[in-house]
């Protein structure tokens, strides 16, 4: 007996790959938290990043339109400031959909292991 | 004002960079509701990938032990199967845990727009 598919419910094609890459959910999680911006070295603390990481995350992130970072003074230091664009915090919210989405699917393929999930916290006891 | 950050709350290690591919989220999650295996061709379908890259992401899985593929015969026609192994279902339980995490910590972080979440059924109305 051949099953018949009619479209692809596991494509999760709003996974949009600027956002997914692991480092960069975690700026943009950080920058979410802060809607003020965030001075990159606490940035860099948050998400545990080296100097160069982060700037080449940055780098992708306002390349897209979803960051914006402002390069200035505080006294007499450098200082670098990162915030969400507001087209940023949109389509991160557009991705979260999605994400919890794929939660929710994996939670309930996992149904018989219910007790499991429990335990782990994905789903309620 | 200098904030003090000691740890890396957002840095969220346990995103296993094998399972974290957007393609491959979707097999693991589709192997998951199907404990007994999937053809290849019912998988390709469900995760909206083509032969060749459905191959190369069934590779890496394999690889990394996460998954099982089997080539046989269904009477005269070769038939390849693909199921979750038992590691491969526990480190994915595992992932999910660290992305519902990142799920709660970005829908906490945009409080602010509770109402917005909301509606995009992030949060409970």
């Amino acid at each position: 007996m051949k099953s018949e598919v009619t479209s692809a419910p596991f494509s999760y094609d709003g996974l949009d790959r600027v956002i997914h890459e692991k480092a960069r959910l975690g700026v943009l999680t950080s920058l979410m938290a802060h809607p003020k911006g965030l001075a990159f070295a606490d940035l860099k603390q948050l998400c545990g990043l080296t100097d160069g990481n982060l700037s080449r995350h940055l780098q992708v992130l306002q390349e897209a339109g979803l960051v914006e970072v402002t390069k200035g003074y505080e006294g007499n230091r450098p200082h670098t400031s990162c915030r969400l664009t507001k087209a940023g915090r949109r389509r991160f919210l557009d991705y979260l959909v999605v994400l919890e989405r794929l939660v929710r699917d994996a939670a309930k393929a996992a149904g018989r292991e219910q007790s499991a999930l429990s335990r782990l916290g994905i789903l309620p006891t």
